[in-house]
């Protein structure tokens, strides 16, 4: 679970109450359900005009990735890839077959596979970047539909707020109504905004981080498996993809290197 | 047809009713012909201003384009591909001659009748991006048409709403029609905020996904006309062109190719 | 005359107008010499302070550009281009001299008389891009003086609207001024918004469009100067100058090209 | 003196007078200390905060060099240039060495001095183009102070105008009070939008072309240094530096040229 | 300290306290807790959802860096550089070792150190560029959290006034609330603005400067190191950096080189 998004989400709804109790307003008076419809209902409405239909069902999986902070374990990545470099070396390409099935990652194993089957550089390197370009449109995807939400969420905020104020005006003449319908024609821009500013705009700079951070890892993958075709000295290999890294993350590599 | 506009355009407006409704309001005072004039009829009538006579015009065909979900086969495409390849290896490039009526794209007839020609690659190779720039620069037409609708449409509710006002405000000693007068002025702010976000702007972004679509699917038969020029060999033509397709698409290809 | 911009400037101000008086509006109201002054004087000042001086007073050039349709006749000139191809390769490059008087282009003519000249393929190269790049930057200084023009005018307006009401608010105890007052403030503001939406942003798309024409007409021109001094095939040089053409605009020069 | 924008400035000033007076306003409703200080006081206090101390004080140069038409004189450069060019070439390079002292521009002088030195091209080269590198970022310093200076006018407008609403709405209960209280509100927006759209955003875009022009000058001087010392032909020179003006200004050169 | 944040925060903050008290207004009514909290902590949780925790509150930190006026120290790393290259050329690069640990930048030791080892050159190349890739990334994380908040302030700003409005309209019947209700609504709108045109916005101005500044070190750094492997002449290479500095800069180097 990523802490700063349930910790950010929880503060802003909490503060957002407190505010409003302080403030000395009362909470029922910022809940109505014809209001979320609108919000809701309209900015939901517009993602199916927009997106394709798959996308706009698939939006629960890109916010559940938002919610997995990326733990890629890129030190013990490099440590692999300098081990796999290692044995390419001393026992030939074909010995790495013995390692494809203990790989998880379905880009690493392909990757190592092809190499094993003697695939040309050129080819193996034109599979790889389009298999990150697909990787990386389908993270686009997901980047595009949730900034559109947090984009149409306000735009449908205001038009439930013109809604309530054409609404208001119609029956003007009865006074003791203007507050409240007024009141109830801002919860629209209300609702749009706290959806917009507190959960969909953060979470689209999630899912770019989220983006960043796999990308590093394929190219760190993809560097390396070059690499081992290509035969390179493994300790260079090792110094190449630990630059990839922050300077912070390194040491671990390096302690366990000197310690094999 | 293309579910999701047909279903994101229903359910706004679906959702846009009940929530007046639901809020009390009468739908007559949300339809208003003068208001509509001058929202749509503006917003048109400054399109006609910016963009080419004909271009306006051929609007309905823009739009009739976001309705049809794309369905290139490309699948079928790779295939086609692949077997052209083995055959130009077989029998000759001059074999493919007879498989050119069939074909119904013109990009790919074009481009298969100049490799038979015998035409120089080079010049194959700029006439066929050509094409494809022209391809692509008449979508950017439609798309630039739709996006300044999108955009104008909302400037023009502004300008109805200005009006509406100033109406209202000269004759504002008569106190029963304020109430009216400015509920009427809003309503051409909530015709065109209606227009660009649930339509005009949602459209747009269906218009880049085709284009995006076709720019793919003409990417593929140039790669592939060229390769079988070149004589490369059609397994690694395979691979090449798989490699441009989605991870999910690429079994059905491969698994016909294993049965054949 | 460009009949788009007639139709959608006439068709915009009859609607505006039918919508004012259909929505119970006095045109008389609309009318208002002090807040033209401050809206159009206000944005054309702005660009004095912004532009350069005879660039201001150029603005009527660049309004009259907008209203010509181009007429740059691409399949006379690629015919032309073509001829003089074969002729060259026929005669020899200083045959082209006798047909440089008939030559109305000025970029054209240049171009041919540089290669008449014998002049090095570098330099005719350097420069007719120069040249093009001058032509492209004049047009630039254009697009921007009407660009600003369309983003001064909205903002003049809303500077003349708050001097409305700071006037109107200094008198507020005269209730019945109030009215009229806000509705004169407004008008500067209806009258930014149709010069921008309406007019000088429409205008400045079409000034975009007039820009690309001419330049692709020029393009034709230096691909065909260069292919001439090259001695390429009068064939490859057409097919090549067609591609840069819509599909639907080649035909004509390809039947011409049989005839002959 | 920049015509222009005495022009602009005066006339933006006095038709907003007219325009104040025409509407029946009195001017000393439109002149008011606390305003100014907060709108201007504001906006430069924040500058301090984003940019460094020296380059805030030194604003008034940034202003005084939008005020300067660009004289360069670049006809006459390019005929020294010329000049220079058939010397080095009839006299060798040393023989510049007795044109240094009457060269009045620094970076035109450092060139020539490092071509009679001898230094290797390629260290010419870098030297000139990181100092035009350095000339270009003193230049972009002042184009994004004066364009920050246009940005914040406007928010320090508005949050002057936030202020004078707070302080008005405290004492509603005065209802006499309510009018001017709003009217001296508006005040700071009305400050902030002229000082933006009238004087900063303007100027900025002077200083924008401001720059353009010297850079225009250094690069003619960079190409011609540079084809001094290959020992270029003199009349190709001419010719590739006429390209680098606009047409109108290259008969000046021709036309001397030929009279020598 | 930099003295221009002190000053501008300081005649901010006063400009402002002084435009209130002249304007008539109670500094009491500006003064309001809930209102603190909604804007201030609804912007920092949203900060929480968007960017990943550490770095939220390794806030102070990034605020800090932009009070500390950068002091690199150009001219003194200028003349090591050339000293170090000087006694490369006359010791050879292993000569250098005894200089590293007087060195305290973390880069400038690493890069020499890999010198002194005899790393090939394209490796030191790749690992400086990474480490400059990565000390940029650090820094941008920084611009782009400090940066948010100057746009999630007023967003929060503009919440908290919806929500003023929406408690006061609840109970406008009570006529004598209006006033102070809508001005502690327009509270948080104040905050807002404050926070970001004042603070955070110019602040993360300051950032980018300081980054500039720090990148400007590390590539002399760096060029400076390729040239001492490389071995070239010393003169070149001070001239090649004194390049990078601005023109009023290079002078103290200079006479400084003389003087020796």
């Amino acid at each position: 679970m990523d802490l700063g998004i349930i910790v950010g989400l929880i503060a802003g709804v909490v503060l957002t109450v407190i505010g409003i109790l302080w403030g000395g307003g009362d909470m029922r008076a910022f809940i109505n359900a014809p209001s979320v419809m609108i919000t809701l209902g309209g900015s939901l409405a517009s993602l199916f005009v927009g997106h394709p239909f798959s996308r706009v069902l698939n939006m629960v999986t890109y916010l559940r990735i938002t919610m997995r902070p990326p733990n890629f374990q890129e030190e013990r990545l490099i440590s692999q890839l300098v081990t796999f470099s290692e044995k390419a070396r001393r026992e030939g390409l074909l010995a790495l077959e013995d390692d494809l099935e203990e790989l998880e990652d379905d880009f690493l194993r392909k990757g190592i596979q092809l190499v094993v089957d003697g695939t040309d550089p050129e080819i193996i390197k034109n599979i790889l970047y389009n298999e990150l370009n697909q990787i990386q449109a389908r993270h686009q995807h997901g980047i595009l539909l949730i900034d559109d939400f947090s984009k149409q969420a306000p735009a449908f905020g205001m038009i439930g707020t013109i809604i309530g104020l054409i609404i208001m005006l119609a029956r003007i003449e009865d006074r003791s109504t203007i507050g409240s319908g007024m009141a109830v024609a801002l919860l629209t821009t209300f609702y749009g905004a706290m959806l917009s500013y507190l959960v969909f705009g953060p979470l689209k700079k999630k899912l770019e981080d989220r983006d960043a951070a796999e990308t590093l890892v394929k190219e760190i993958m993809l560097e390396g498996i070059l690499s081992i075709q290509g035969g390179d000295n493994p300790r260079i290999l090792e110094e190449k993809l630990l630059c990839m890294l922050p300077p912070g993350r390194r040491e671990a590599v390096r302690q366990q290197a000197v310690k094999e």
